[in-house]
């Protein structure tokens, strides 16, 4: 048998990770890998800790766990690859067989043959066509040389003022870097609001902290225009007029499958503009590969195809092509739920499965609920969290699963994301046998509870509503009989302010006599978590109230301002 | 419709569980909670961190999150039931439904009515009829009053000894309990290795752990009697005839189901020795359910019944039985896979499902692999954990999984606990889509890299052995060559000192010649975590070794002593 050759192109995270499954599967096999970039297997989802000065030394970012940079000399022998850094390819020829590639730094040019060809081109940052773009001082976190400039300018600009564009994932570490080192930053997102993985109960809630950190969220209006002078940055205007001065601009809307290569190849390109791949890794010609952010993979939930650039799954894409690659394409890749968490100042946000808009928009029918709490025993030092959980009407399968906070929304969003993936429902998640001891979770683990509240509301048992769907029918001008059930202690550290009567559930059975004349009125429930307030609607119901909302998480879970 | 009485019997977790639950979802039931202790809903899993101070308001332990203590006034206005504490029931007369109550306080003694009733009788601290066990200086560490008196024991006797009797969890809680409180503690457990839900592999590294952290583990050996003097404690005799002076000695061998009442009335108990139960939590008397520590509830994977004493368990099983005595038999619970997790200093130890061991005693055909590694990236502080999964051969199919160490053991036990109740494959954890971010998970999450390690040794890849069984062979006279695959600076901080040629993963390829001769010989490759080992097999079976096994988690998973 002759020794199979195979050509890896992009060096960050699918590429490198196909490129010793594919060697490790079959020694005798050749396989080259082809980088642009200077730096081989960059930990790219660390950028935004190294902007901010936590990771301390570039190397770490490039090493392996015990700290052995992986450069070419640790492919070759390590794993039997050849890697070649700041060689681009230029053009694949099919028909031949063959790569082209270049060397910017030599001018060098050469083709390289290949029996099976694995593409791991990865994503480029998008760049609106807004004007000043060109201007020094606005740059993106995409590559390690963005990320050592921001570094650089972050270190520098002590006191200095940063726009941010893009309130995504990239955009909000962004922000927490620089504010960290410093600086005084404004993320400015065109949609209503930040991390639009999130639906706007939870996003506003991060959105509340981040403010609280001393950053600056500015949503629903675009950026129109990048000022400068000299050729530097001096600010920008936004869609609405307003300017806000900077001398940083770091453009965070997003990324990009970076198809060019597979386009001048005649690959297919699929609906969302990735490359299309079956769920072998495969392309359209069937000797080609692709993997990672430069490809569109199935959404599991929905069905259809979506682009879902994340560092994770990048590693399972490429495992699965390096393995095809050599041993002919038995393994599969099942696709993405998208799943997805980020740290926002002390806040963890993550989101598994689809949140109630994109599942609206796949077409589903939901029911939804909030749940606010402790992560933990309180004696045990409990931080609080907020979860919202999207359950598919008729059948309660879990579709999706988002949680915020301060407290471990790690634990909730790992476990839920196994929930979706084994197809739970509602019922199997509510009677879930999961590990449980006071350092680590509730006896009622948040998720757990988070599915009682939903089981409830589907069997009409409670009826609950968001603090925004709250803050919405008053802003619309109803005014419903806001009930908040907790001691007057309490009442008097936090409170809506809003005109609501406090009657502490332990006297509500007594002080019926206070709620309105008429049992059909609307009353709305609520307590710190709305526990108590839940208890509320059961015993006002049981006192033939008719239209008892509880406010779903209560005040934990109100991301509007308070009165105190 | 006349009101229905409903009796519910101990007022820890499942009980009030059941009561409020019954009560929520039938506002005109009388719901009665009956409890021998002075205090209600105490929460018992966090007596370990009140007994060393970490928990320092005793109040804590029984209230609300927001502070107010659980007490019969607050039963009776927040949750309308009526809680009589300090008031033991003594019969139960089925045929009268009625069931017997006494108050050992004032003497007083009553009946009570009952429609429906619920048994939540917990358990007791099993005490085996050791001479000596009525010496002042022996306790339990089971109520409040037990804990009370360890932590006033513990304050006092700074410096002092004390002997923990068994190694499970609440011994080894209690051991980390004492030991922070200033006293030299010795666990005593007759079996092999202590946290008997957990595999010696992952068992002894907590061992060694603890033995770091300041704690004697003396194992595979009881206690014959404990010692005393003018009806103190002064020591105890273990089988072997040692002896080990203390002035405390910890009962900690396990609990039994609390059936006494359940027996005298006639319910059936299950081969367990806990109150038999269906789906429902009804016994062998339909107008009767039980939850709880007192009960026997279905394993899952086994298909057998089984004791499972914890408190997340009470609290679902309780919800279910309160729910069903109000509403009919609809609502279920679905049994156990036996998920739990300690602290045990700074390592946690979780397992969910079976271990090897008792999959296999379940008839169960298993394959098993064993992961060591960093929780998160290196560049954002990685601590290590180490992990055990077991697999259904054929079916592929995991049966269990079990963490331990410094790192986040939580979130990969919580995930895993999921996908084992969602019949997840070792194929579908490979491909798992699950939340990544640098400070929350590896790119390839622990518990993923867990089930590549079993895919690739199902699939024949790789031939792994845990240490134990490398060790156990070192010691049965064999002598594999010993290859350590790290660098040479690694090999001077640390190494296992058996003999071991030091030949790096790097130069492996080109130093073949150093190999044994005979390509049969066995060879043991391994490095810091076996990822290099497991390079190092591939390279050497490529070059024509027939006997080369990998040892699994490497020198990270290595419980016993190393030179250096």
């Amino acid at each position: 048998m002759s020794k199979k050759r195979i050509v890896v192109i992009g060096g960050t995270a699918a590429g490198p990770k196909a490129a010793a499954r594919a060697k490790r599967l079959d020694q005798t096999a050749e396989v080259t890998l082809l980088q642009k970039a200077p730096e081989l297997s960059m930990a790219s989802c660390g950028y935004p800790y190294y902007v901010s000065g936590e990771v301390r030394d570039r190397a770490m970012l490039l090493a392996t766990p015990v700290g052995v940079v992986r450069d070419p000399a640790f492919f070759a022998g390590a794993k039997g690859v050849a890697a070649l850094v700041g060689t681009e390819v230029t053009a694949i020829d099919r028909a031949a067989r063959t790569v082209a590639w270049k060397r910017a730094a030599t001018g060098e040019t050469g083709h390289l043959p290949y029996d099976k060809l694995i593409l791991a081109t990865g994503s480029m940052p998008k760049v609106p066509p807004i004007p000043g773009r060109e201007l020094a001082g606005v740059t993106t976190l995409s590559s390690l040389a963005d990320a050592d400039g921001l570094r650089a300018v972050a270190a520098a600009a002590k006191g200095g003022q940063a726009v941010i564009v893009g309130g995504g994932l990239i955009g909000m570490e962004t922000c927490e870097a620089l504010v960290t080192a410093g600086m005084a930053v404004t993320v400015v997102e065109a949609l209503p609001h930040i991390l639009s993985f999130l639906d706007p109960e939870l996003a506003l809630l991060v959105e509340k902290h981040a403010r609280a950190k001393g950053a600056t969220i500015v949503t629903g209006v675009g950026i129109s225009e990048i000022l400068g002078a000299a050729g530097k940055v001096t600010g920008v205007r936004l869609a609405d007029g307003r300017e806000l001065p900077c001398s940083l601009v770091v453009m965070a809307i997003g990324v990009s499958p970076n198809v060019a290569l597979a386009k001048a190849a005649g690959l297919t390109l699929g609906a969302t503009g990735g490359i299309a791949v079956n769920a072998h890794m495969t392309t359209s010609d069937p000797d080609i590969y692709a993997a990672g952010d430069c490809v569109e993979v199935l959404n599991r939930l929905t069905g259809k195809p979506m682009l879902a650039p994340y560092g994770d799954l990048a590693n399972l894409e490429g495992r699965v092509a390096g393995e095809n690659a050599v041993l002919g394409d038995k393994a599969t890749f099942p696709g993405t739920i998208g799943s997805g968490i980020c740290k926002v100042f002390d806040f963890a946000a993550a989101s598994t499965g689809l949140s109630e808009r994109r599942a609206r928009e796949a077409g589903f029918e939901v029911v939804t609920a909030i749940n606010a709490g402790p992560d933990i025993p309180g004696f045990m030092g409990a931080k609080p969290v907020v979860s919202k959980i999207v359950v598919e009407a008729g059948t309660g399968r879990i579709l999706g699963f988002a949680c915020v906070g301060a407290g471990n929304v790690n634990r909730q969003a790992a476990e839920m994301a196994m929930a979706i993936l084994g197809g739970l429902t509602v019922d199997d998640v509510a009677m879930a046998d999961l590990p449980y001891a006071p350092p680590y979770s509730l006896a009622i683990d948040h998720a757990i509870g988070t599915a009682h509240i939903v089981q409830n509301k589907m069997r009409g048992l409670m009826q609950g509503q968001s603090c925004v769907a709250v803050k919405g029918r008053l802003d619309a001008g109803e005014t419903p009989f806001l009930l908040d059930v907790r001691g007057p202690k309490e009442f008097e550290e936090m409170r809506l302010g809003l005109g609501e009567t406090l009657v502490p559930l332990g006297q509500l059975r007594k002080r019926l006599g206070e709620m309105p004349a008429d049992k059909n009125a609307p009353i709305v429930a609520y307590c710190k978590v709305s526990m108590r307030g839940y208890e509320a609607e059961s015993i006002l119901e049981a006192a033939g109230y008719t239209n008892v909302t509880v406010m779903e998480g209560g005040l934990a879970a109100w991301p509007f301002a308070l009165e105190k």
